[in-house]
């Protein structure tokens, strides 16, 4: 059994009214009845939990890139950083948005030989070429 | 002036066969009729110089993804890293690619709130959402 | 030289009227008649621009820590992830806000002592203790 | 149930005397009956074990800045390295030193903010202001 | 328990024929008659597990450097990176090449003390002294 | 140019007198008439200092690994982690005890392939083998 989170899980009951207004906005703009367990514990910082989901919220949505292609980027990140909670969670968003195995496995493919040559690179320290500097 | 590299470029006229045959794929495939600094590094180690180009080009080629997303998540895996280098070269790929100022703009954002949720998570440790798991 | 910034500096005079709003808060809360790089290449995205610099102007302010406290935090996250611009710049805003150099030596400390053992924990694998384990 | 640690816990019955050593020093430094299982790992290189104690019992301890304030530091590294164990046992040591929640919400919140912008500057790369800089 | 894997285990008897080979040559290579389980994940994206797995062979084969070396050296990066799995793994294929726990412990203590001056140095920024500078 | 340090450099003829103690026992022990920048931008804080450079001789020093093999795992990390400083100064360290180029090239494709897989690992969370789990 995994160990509990570091603060309580802040339930729809027992929220302050900021916070309910916020997992409103959460379960309107996503078309479910839940919260996933983020923002409860999150909830802790009533202004945290309104600003960060407010950017993301806008972060994810469509713009210059489509929603799709935001969670991969997600997913690459979290990827790097070893961060298990937000692989579970942003792998089941892209799926729900309609991420096939064969895309989830590309994206992973990719991160993982960015980590590979972002090291190689870094050890090996060439310069950067003139021809990919940006022109002023 | 930046610190010369930790190996010194292994420029086309003075390569081994087969990293001139790397060297030839690398500016067959991309068109080019130059070598950018990474692969004049790795070219100390011939075979790695020869596996990395060659699973590159697959990894980074078309597929369930598109290549412009492909050097996205790149720039988002090596923001994240820190990488200088990748960031620039991978920068100009993208840019080749068809990649806008707003779409540079709008993988950062993107990455960037994945490194910051990816910290609240980790410290918080919200247990999994059983919604999230994926079904057996 | 370093090498040049991956889009250009917006300057307070060629901004969008919107860009230009938020380097006029910033300058009014520091106090100072100057914008910082970073907030000029992050103005290529002004609604990123006006979200970070607004959430940053909360997240530092004074609170249940105080602003000096935040700072030191921020150096030692900078630190960590090997930040070059964050480092100075974060450097420069606590010593601003009274840091010592015997506190900067101390923040160091602390935070590569913390680099040092999350390494020996993430190899070693010691079971979370019950006794660290909050309460329900 | 977690997976068992790399390296068996040494338990203070079955410890070599130089390791009982460190751990009565532990326990009297904390006023405590036990040892964290942190400890019962890098146990098994008894020559580690205390150097990494002794110089954290400085490190942590009070100087230029409070010990409250190291353990802040020390969350805020652990949660952007992603280490579990770390994460648990330092809020656990922090609130002991009398954080609150209302504490620990704002570290993480600068801890976050500071990993999301570090990763901004690293992608954008904007020269370091010459105001940052030290002044020789 | 831990969270299921993000993709099924693909098993043996119920693998597409390129993955057979590859699983065939894994446990010919190894001398086993068992598949560890990054593999049967990774098998989702065939092309990736029989690329990876003949470079990991090459890599990690004897060179300039012997297999146990190279493990030593796997261990340190995913100590570093926080790698649960891929620590538990190479430390069991280090063990059945002859690591020692006395051995298991020095790189751990080297790979702790470097992310410990990485950041002090990292964070204090010295110049890179010219006596360090590769010879052009 | 590079940046200056963060805090100037600490040249002998102005040291107190515990730096000069440091500098003059790392000049013994290297059997050199130098100081390089790290030391001297971390003598802004002597006991750590001291207690850098005490446990740095212990770790990188002959046991169960040779110091040669101990300097090609510092290489690993700080490539792992961008650390510029110490990947020039750990390579040069190592060159000077022996390293040659392939063993350069081969210590980074290993460092490289495992931060690959690592990310592999942790976005598909295959479960640890029980195979791989230490007998309790």
């Amino acid at each position: 059994m995994a160990n509990p989170p570091i603060v309580p899980l802040v339930e729809y009951a027992d929220a302050l009214p900021e916070v309910r207004a916020v997992y409103d906005d959460i379960m309107a703009t996503r078309k479910t009845d839940w919260i996933n367990n983020f923002w409860k514990v999150l909830a802790h910082d009533p202004a945290n939990l309104k600003r960060t989901w407010e950017a993301l919220k806008v972060v994810m949505g469509p713009g210059a890139l489509d929603p799709l292609t935001k969670e991969l980027i997600y997913i690459a990140v979290s990827a790097t950083n070893g961060c298990e909670y937000c692989t579970y969670s942003h792998t089941a968003s892209a799926r729900a948005k309609g991420m096939t195995d064969a895309m989830l496995m590309e994206v992973l493919a990719v991160a993982a030989k960015a980590n590979e040559t972002n090291r190689l690179a870094n050890a090996l320290r060439p310069p950067v070429d003139s021809q990919f500097l940006p022109k002023g």
